[in-house]
């Protein structure tokens, strides 16, 4: 594609690294930068510059923060004898959306994946034991909120290896049918599994 | 949603405010952005900043332009007895893509809308009726290339009727199936419009 100017080039094939755009989405989105005011752009520029330069991480739960300590572990009223353990702080905000759970959080910064050269020493696992091992600590039961693929179950067994011997109970999130969906859909795994973990009718 | 972070919802709020981009969208690029490199964020921001603080228009045909004057309108090999009137610049890109034009444009920056306020004095008309009335212009024909919706149309009136009397020809961009398109499911306009204004077949 041959662009009008060498501004537009720039401004496109930094747009369309992002994940999910190319050339023809970024080129639509610069038309309408330069159609829409100055101030416009710069608001977006700046909160953009703003976010990399001074974004933080929780020193306990290693959350995105905007102190040294985030917003959830900092909160009283949090339940401090629950561990949820995650992948990213995407899950951190989805698990919060649904209002179900008031525990504290661990985020791990990723799963081990061998394919990628991630390790144990890469995540962030050290402090999630120290966490459970520190003689004052409160909490009675981790949950292990990881994805349900190869790198996620076996982040899930590295970790239950580790901290087996430690007086807290690990648990993992409930697999099943999810809600809404139907049973022929589902997979043989998934049903399986929604069948031996079956719950009281309540 | 709750963020985990005021700089995260600032830079939420920006992003979501481009063309097509929902908050769940924006929160994604931003995990993203997050993830990567500073470096990353730094390129994106100061790219949208420089295009938007530099963008320069061409002082002939209003298109985008590095300099004063754009890189069509200084080609020495384009055909100066064809001018294409076309809305946006995002149009001169899209031609200029067919390789099947080799003129010169005048871009309008819209068309003429009483319901969004623009008249024909908030659009490039007057400079467009100077370039064709000057004395020793070399234009002969002028190609009017606006969509064909209620303020195309009368926006191509209102241009035809400003330089009927000028000695230049005036041609609209044919309207037709389009290639690869099937009869049936062509509306009636276009099919009707394709009929009248057959071609000799060659």
């Amino acid at each position: 594609m041959q662009f009008p100017s060498r501004l537009i080039e720039e401004a496109v094939t930094e747009i369309s690294r992002l994940p999910g755009i190319g050339r023809k989405t970024a080129l639509r989105l610069v038309f309408h930068l330069i159609k829409e005011k100055p101030e416009t752009t710069q608001a977006l520029a700046t909160a953009l510059q703003r976010l990399r330069d001074n974004i933080r991480f929780c020193v306990h739960c290693h959350n995105i923060s905007d102190g040294e300590v985030c917003s959830i572990c900092s909160n009283a009223r949090r339940d401090r004898s629950l561990l949820c353990v995650v992948e990213r702080s995407s899950d951190v905000l989805a698990i919060e959306n649904t209002a179900q759970y008031n525990g504290l959080y661990h985020v791990l910064g990723g799963v081990i994946s061998p394919v990628q050269g991630i390790g144990p020493g890469e995540l962030h696992i050290e402090t999630l034991v120290q966490r459970l091992n520190h003689g004052q600590t409160e909490i009675k039961e981790v949950i292990l909120a990881l994805s349900p693929t190869l790198e996620g179950d076996t982040t899930a067994f590295y970790i239950h290896k580790r901290v087996k011997d430690l007086p807290v109970k690990v648990s993992t999130i409930a697999r099943g049918i999810p809600v809404g969906g139907e049973l022929e859909y589902a997979d043989e795994i998934t049903l399986g599994r929604s069948i031996v973990s079956r719950t009281q009718f309540s």
